[in-house]
């Protein structure tokens, strides 16, 4: 937890009745007619105050997209009391849906190699409570050492060094590590390792990666020497779910910078660095606000 | 009406059974809780389908603002049933609220000077369909012939040239304009004559101004040469709503590029007009698709 | 010529002695010491005074490349006068050089079909004389009624239908519209029929075409179906020199715009006439103004 | 000096003839023919080979400006032989110069107060090099606990707390640091004091400050809560040189990013702490690499 936020824990979360109640609450369908109106009329009945809502409605896909923010508009009522009493209705409409308290911060791991720009703006931002996130911990394929200059505050590091001939066992406890911190999501902080389709499977819907390139131009490897190649005029970078599809996982984020014919691949790798941390940043904090959700291979996002 | 589209007329747009129907509502009321509620479950009992639906819950002003497009999700139900099943809720919530079918275009006067980049701007958008929207005039200071290689596709033009003494008799002039044709919008597409505090208030909250600095910052006259003095390393355009306060109105939309030392007040000018007319475009885009809802003198602006 | 502005024809330009002698000096050769000093030194002593000055020496090609501008600080000298003082120069260090009196404007030759936005923007640009060209003629494969909304203010217009099978006859009298024009530049502003090799062969370096993609991204047809299937958080427009190799010629400019989920291929292509309009605007100017340099395959911009 | 770098000492740099000789010479005087050619045919005949050169002729102020980066085209041969070349070129246009040895890092002391982003992310880029300079001292008015999580790699940290009644004296103190420490340039990284106006003109042109607005909107303090107030749609941030006027010293660089009517002043300042360290990391990156000059109360910037 940061070390500069007051934090009460989980398990209180969910007991102590003195505090706001802040539920979120999304959901997918088939689309039909109905789904706001029940949804609305439930929260309301429940003695809940919708505070957000977004909706997308996907002409192409006919799917039916929702973020709910809610909190109670009286006295304490609870998680389980929302859950039960919108259970109908997520039933009647045949609805994939993740209902939580915002209160409860998601449990990250966090993956690096050797370059440490991202990891270093996630723990920063963490630190002052911009993301609302448990950093469970930190694994590499690079020793501790190559940290030094970032304060950890504690959280367990995991030196978990890989080769071709490795791999298969090093993803082996990368999964144990991930299981024993029951670590909602994974985000590979610029960690340099091509994962395995299983592993990759495994992590598939829970795993944010950052690509140094605007996809889907430059996929593969060394992306800003790619760029310099080809003589681009803008650089970006793209933050992705994870799938077995390497560089082809659903995007989250992207953004871009102008860069000119003076620029070599060493300034473009400079200029990369900011691009890929803000829109790694955004991507985790859209994660951990549940405002990512799937929608075949693409996402909707519904941005604050 | 656009040259290349073919359009119903409004009399038949709201008879016709056949059409597709599609309302836009938009609201605001001090907030409590089941709006959201009550709207969806409403719409949909009286057989609409909610399409779209966004709100914004302001914890400033304690106000609530809501846009909801909705289709019939069976056979021709008509503004005036769904507008009688909801005054109830618009009158138990003491709500502002608008009702529209957006087949209707609204009418619009344009209002221009010598600088014709946003009226040719406004003009193209139009025709290809993209604004949608009937243009009922235009009028101008400036003769006929300033605008020979225009094509205004049989648009009434105004001649209502203006001098300091005159200023009086030019408003009252413009004024029956736009009340003979009875234009719900007017916008001022670079008319560079300061309106009176009458004929501002007269306008306003129905009327979109260009200003061509990125405000607050260069108010007043030549904002360009301002800018350059100041030597900023960006300048802007700032669309926003006429009120009695010059440059002080409500503002729509705003942006920004780039600049550097070498941009004299001739190449800014160059560079404004790219942003001030795409600026524009997007400000009469949101009024016409009824994204703007006023909040004080501020406003919430619920793009796409 | 614009119709607004006052233009003394080429004849003239080059013998009238009392106007402003400016010309444009670009040059591109292998790397050696003593470039700058050489060009600065000779274009002094024959009377000229440098106003701007530009240059990238390319480490990984080992090229040097150099844009100048200069006016006569004394009494008229003339192009030939300076073309023969630096004659020397250009031979010693084996220079690619292009001398030009920046008064004279290039004679250009915009190819188009059905969608007109740039098309529109470009004619719009050239009447204010934001772009000093002479536009020599509008070539479509559409009949010139697709148009009638636009004034070309006398311009020759050339209906020019293609099919597969009369492709090649259709080049060949492309190919003589260029000739009988001698246009220096041919801008493809939405042209959207697949140039042959040889066509593209013949026009390389002189030819600009705007592609509605941030390439390499979503190279060949329909580029915004291809990103809403990706789902991409921006789209962009690329502005590059045509070469026999489809989508791979040289980068002159590119740009981008953010959008979301809930933009559909029709909200795509109507957001990206903006950017593409912009893009193209840009590269033809940076063109005109030769602040473009080729690169091996790729371009210098001395960008203002 | 930065943890990762080897760094050979500022003595030892004037006197190793076996590293690259590079060396930046920034210039400016009244404009006048030849200056170009006298400045490249001197540092050519001195023996430097000219890879980077800008230039900029301000018709407004009929001033030049230039800045010319050089490396020796053979044996070593020091600064101080350019310096006696260039000298009768730099008297003969009686210019303003600055000329340094790029090697040899500029002197920096950051003054911070309570918020750190700016300092954290100054001393991360210092840390990876990407940013030369040597950081000889950081100053606060907190104590050294507030930055307890920042590893400050044995940098000296001077705690100078201030009250309205001790400002004299803290200013005299920071004076006094200032000078013991010899820097070169003082960085406000988010240092939330008004400096008094002697310290100010103290402090003239080599002081950089971040502003957390657009300037020249929203001067003065809570410049986020003027945003919220006014409604803007874009937030932004200003590098300036500090002097006695405050937030109306030359800017250097500014950016904005986007925000919407649901962005409270929290979320404001979220957004702002992103702009605000990459404005200020570019402003003191041009600083360094010496692409700034003061043009009256407005800046000229080489950017790369």
């Amino acid at each position: 937890m940061p070390p500069d936020s007051n934090h009460a824990g989980e398990v209180k979360a969910h007991t102590d009745k003195t505090r706001t109640e802040r539920y979120v609450l999304t959901l997918s369908c088939h689309n039909k007619p109905g789904i706001v109106a029940a949804i609305s009329q439930r929260i309301f009945e429940t003695g809940g105050n919708i505070t957000e809502s977004q909706q997308f409605d996907d002409p192409d896909s006919t799917k039916f997209f929702m973020r709910v923010v809610f909190t109670s508009a009286r006295d304490f009522i609870g998680l389980s009391a929302f859950q039960s009493a919108l259970q109908p209705v997520f039933d009647q409409f045949d609805m994939h849906v993740n209902l939580r308290d915002m209160s409860v911060r998601p449990r990250v791991l966090i993956l690096v190699s050797r370059f440490d720009h991202c990891l270093a703006d996630l723990l920063y931002r963490w630190r002052i409570d911009e993301l609302h996130m448990d950093i469970v911990g930190i694994a590499a394929n690079h020793q501790k050492a190559t940290y030094d200059h970032l304060d950890f505050h504690g959280i367990p590091f995991h030196y978990e060094p890989v080769t071709k001939e490795t791999k298969a066992t090093q993803e082996a406890r990368l999964r144990a590590v991930i299981e024993s911190t029951r670590a909602e999501l994974v985000v590979l902080a610029r960690y340099m390792q091509v994962l395995s389709n299983d592993f990759s499977a495994y992590l598939s819907g829970r795993c944010i990666n950052i690509h140094h390139s605007f996809l889907p131009g430059f996929k593969g490897a060394r992306p800003y020497h790619q760029a310099f190649e080809r003589g681009v005029k803008l650089i970006g970078a793209t933050a992705h779910y994870v799938t077995a599809d390497l560089d082809e996982g659903p995007i989250i984020e992207q953004d871009v910078e102008r860069i000119t014919h003076a620029d070599m691949p060493d300034s473009l790798i400079r200029r990369g660095r900011d691009i890929e941390r803000r829109v790694l940043a955004r991507a985790v904090r859209y994660h951990l606000e549940s405002r990512v959700l799937l929608n075949g291979h693409k996402t909707v996002v519904f941005a604050d």
